[in-house]
């Protein structure tokens, strides 16, 4: 996981100050980041409209940042040190089902949609930001994990369900939708997306390998998350 | 479905004369669009490059096509006019299986990656390419329900199962992976996903809502396929 003290990965003085003038820039010029991609793409993103948007200056952006693609990386490193932390409803459909929705929702709302969807856009354009937002969503579904390891806990999954492999089923035929055959996504989706993920935990689909195809033993002690680097 | 016989929605003469010059000039054209997508992406594609590219005047390009957004929609509508079909090993699982290796191979393989993975950043930036894009993958899953229609006529899936949401779930963690979350894919990956898919389609949690959390009589006749419009 990635949360750089400071852009540019070198320690400089007032970096530790938390809400001091280093963390109110670095908020500023996030915020400008994220209104630019919003309104104009990353194609469209400068660095003299992040200055002028943020107030701070074009110098001080290039020697703390670098440039376009380290704005954007930034933007979406800081986007990630949220308390976000994933729904907890008693049991796994309930969990799965509120992390669908919640894909679902917060992407059929233009305003809140604008900023990631700007992100994932930009991923394709810079591998900076491709780099960014790959440690985004695995910091981020690593979160999600604790849903399927309650999950186990609570006898509701079979020890060793290979957790991040099921967050990202539950989510992904709403990512599908959104960003690749680009038809509409909505709550009845999510729940499907949901009862289908909850069936293959149920049958052992999301085993380590070892388990689907191939006889075996018993659960491995140390399951290999083959399938999900 | 859309298979326009001219980019601009017009006829014209010459239209209909399969693989003249029409079709050929056309051919020519899409295949300088994908060559300046996949080189230089939507943002650096222009009507001069295509031009130059394809050997087809600027000016033709300009009154057939329209623009940028108009050659990238015509190429890919163009895409879709092959003989694809889905494999048929024979059993459901098989099926899944064979799909979801396909789109693994081939977004791992650069070069026949370039061309479709440019088409899907495109429909970032141009809602021209948008629609093209939806038109093309709706087109593209329909004919992949097949799979699931010979599964239940074999009994392997319950009949009234939502064929075009069981064809996109088991695409959808490796589309995912590649344009959001950018980790790697692979075939482990695609079979993990065709076992999920495949368990869920037996417990029957790909049946119309009705059928998923409140009871009913029976399958219905002519199920209702909301969640997948």
């Amino acid at each position: 996981m990635r949360h750089p003290a400071v852009p540019t990965g070198t320690q400089r003085p007032g970096t530790r100050r938390p809400g001091g003038r280093t963390a109110r820039t670095r908020a500023a010029v996030r915020d400008a980041v994220l209104t630019g991609l919003a309104e104009h793409g990353y194609p469209g993103l400068t660095v003299e409209y992040v200055a002028e948007r943020s107030g701070v200056h074009k110098t001080t952006l290039y020697r703390r940042w670098g440039g376009v693609e380290e704005l954007v990386a930034d933007a979406l490193d800081l986007a990630g040190e949220d308390a976000w932390t994933p729904p907890d409803t008693g049991g796994l459909e309930g969990d799965l089902r509120a992390l669908a929705r919640e894909v679902c929702d917060s992407f059929s709302d233009p305003e809140m949609a604008a900023a990631p969807t700007a992100f994932i856009a930009a991923a394709f354009q810079s591998e900076r930001a491709a780099d960014a937002l790959r440690a985004f969503y695995a910091e981020r579904f690593a979160r999600c994990e604790t849903v399927v390891e309650r999950a186990v806990a609570r006898g509701e999954a079979p020890a060793g369900t290979d957790a991040g492999a099921v967050v990202r089923a539950v989510s992904a035929p709403l990512f599908l939708r959104l960003f690749v055959t680009r038809e509409p996504v909505h709550a009845a989706l999510a729940d499907q997306s949901a009862a289908a993920t909850v069936a293959a935990v149920r049958a052992g689909a999301f085993m380590p390998p070892t388990g689907t195809g191939q006889a075996t033993d018993g659960p491995s002690p140390a399951p290999t998350r083959t399938p999900d680097p």
